[in-house]
């Protein structure tokens, strides 16, 4: 899906194409954590009424962030993926809210999180009694200035060693470059990530956030192509991936 | 001031001690952000009637962490100083709780946020009508093994030149090591910081949190000792600095 | 190949088990810079005349590191491809006089080097008249400590739109952890690299350096199995790859 | 001293005014590594023989660059102080040449090295018979984008618990940035380092490397003004230092 909800028209226009290439999950914003109180803020519970017709419309679940309990007490009602992001990774107040949601959690690792302190922001929800956590790796912070973030795909590994829990790979965050997000979707998905998280847009240069690294819906038809060889030949079909991430992937 | 408020007798026995050696500011944390959800989370409301406690039997300033909008309620009431912690610097619903706040806020910068994010967050702050807004460098994440974070004293004579804020360091979080504190204290001041935020504990092989990177009274006695002679060398006197900060540097 | 050649029995080993498995290059260290001056700092010239030995046996390509001048003549000598490690990405001497070598030069990333700098060191040696320079991403330094080097996948689609070279990745040095090498080296081949340089020993509790970073030689075939079919995913085959990449990703 | 010696007048120029000053040691690069093979090299032995002349007219001590075997045995015929750069730092070849040398050896941290890392090459440096080895820091690399390089001043008093060799702290490479130079001196001498490396350049906007990160003679008189203030504070005098430290800090 999109970074951002702007309106009715935008989300519709994504979501149909989406759909169509297969996706059944469709993320998207209504409360954008953005670095300056001056950018756009997303549309609020605007957006996740906006998002609750593209569930009615297409038939596609919903993933979309929370960024206090307020938000996570809209969300939970409208959505039927709870986001964290990675600036509120270590929201533990926001964390242990989700643990008591009756809906999934998406959570997406900070910029500068440890395997360690990923683990344990995830085991604040666990704690709490919601079993349903499904981690995402979205690029972390160094010197390297070809590249937004560093997508650090060796932690996919890593925490396939550690926990049970899924693990997505969101290559949009993860490069914020829109040339780079389709070779490191294939390396996510050949590294064994359960799934990605795409951002698309039909018009990126009109995306009110995060344009840059939106691709367009001819290149997710391609994208989802050559993800799906890549994962048969680790012998995983989409079908045959965790519900949660499946949907991830097969939408997002 | 201590890390975490572990007890009455604990937070006296600190407060009688940095009152002595001339400190108006007493920094002690009644909510603690932990890595795990297994490991201490602070004394909660009760911690911060103990804060108030010190406040009316030594006369100081109490300084202490919100988390959450329910938590920065009864900071408000009990503190005279509301901390926003380095894994909240970019948790913009509290940001703006606290712009809403009457009373000075100390916002510490993320462990790895730049320099204009760091800025943007206390924007934040100061759009929502509240301009007392103290800045704490506290160090980032680094390769670095020596040091638990890398200390960024060079971000202090970038903010100067950036924003009117004033900005503290935090040589304890900085290093995470007791036996660097007094060190980067002095280069802390050297470079030109505003105050120092220094963690103190009568008995530190018994903390509940922070034990190995907090001095003792007598070696805090030495530390101010020299960044006063320090200070003087740059034309500063404790006195001469702004309120808040002052305080910071003259207690905790 | 192995890390460091430490005997002939031991270069002769694995050769003829990558040799077996399709491999037409042979990488083994004759000079090895390391961190200490007191750990096993390679069999100089009679390494590279064990090495001479592999290739007459099993008609194997023979890729090994210059350190200096003086080794560099030897290996230009003996060897079929040159390499420059990490830690001299930026000796500039060494660069020039690989630069007026004959023979192909692998140049590996330096540990915190841009893609810039990347670029301009290959540029020394283009610049003095040797058009054959492979590049290697290798790792980059980073505060994660799950892997001992964070490897930068993202480079190589950068590379691809910056310069005509080609590039191999090395997921041994890149994450340091031998059950890593497999998921990474799938990775690396979907992300578009040219070629993999793989560590591999008969006996890595026995290795004399990098022991705890190489795989086995049937774990080599698996390895070789999968990315042989990810890269026909791509329309890649092995064949079809630059001549010195190809051989590295064959043998090595 | 400049970042590159240009010219005899330009040398004799900077020379005068830092001599005046109080300087003992002048640094000045006639071998420059440079990150592109197209941007001024150094004059070599030329620029070797001009350190020689200021050497012979100022009775400062020669502090410059060696980056390969040939330019060693050079800077140890015509200059005091053999400088190992930040490129170099595990160049073991050279580290064991510069080991093999009779005079002082200044080594300077990698921009990615860890602490051990720097005492290994320092190791490689007295294994070898020479016991003059002076260590000096010079900024890291990291995400923070506000400076060139992170100058991580917690080194210096873990080199002081792990080491009896002296460490200087170089500030303008370590910010790269001009305006920073005076603060983090001041920082650098509070902190406890040995002594100073500064680039001074009368005319910086004409300098042909590091302008923007040298400073102007009139600012190195309030430098050495500031830091002797502080270096009192803490018990020390410029003269009861080690002599090449001491030499640097006087001077360059």
């Amino acid at each position: 899906g999109p970074c951002a909800i702007e309106s009715r028209e935008q989300a519709f226009a994504i979501a149909e194409r989406v759909r169509a290439a297969g996706a059944r999950l469709f993320r998207g914003g209504a409360y954008k954590p953005r670095t300056s109180p001056y950018s756009f803020q997303g549309l609020g519970e605007q957006g996740l009424k906006i998002l609750a017709e593209v569930r009615a419309e297409f038939g596609l679940k919903i993933v979309t962030e929370a960024v206090d309990a307020e938000s996570l007490d809209l969300v939970e009602q409208y959505g039927d993926v709870i986001q964290i992001g990675a600036r509120n990774m270590q929201n533990f107040s926001l964390l242990k809210r989700a643990g008591r949601a009756r809906k999934p959690v998406l959570l997406k690792r900070g910029l500068s999180a440890t395997l360690d302190e990923f683990l344990m922001a995830a085991e604040y929800i666990l704690a709490e009694g919601n079993p349903q956590v499904i981690l995402c790796e979205r690029g972390v912070r160094t010197f390297a200035d070809h590249t937004r973030n560093t997508l650090d795909l060796s932690v996919v590994p890593a925490v396939e060693r550690l926990s049970h829990l899924p693990i997505l790979v969101d290559p949009s965050h993860g490069t914020g470059r829109r040339e780079k997000v389709l070779p490191l979707s294939r390396a996510a998905v050949a590294v064994g990530a359960d799934g990605l998280l795409v951002e698309v847009h039909h018009q990126p240069s009109k995306a009110l956030s995060d344009g840059y690294q939106s691709i367009l819906p001819d290149d997710f038809d391609r994208l989802l192509e050559e993800v799906r060889a890549i994962a048969a030949v680790l012998g995983r079909t989409l079908a045959a991936q965790p519900t949660a991430a499946q949907a991830a992937k097969a939408l997002h």
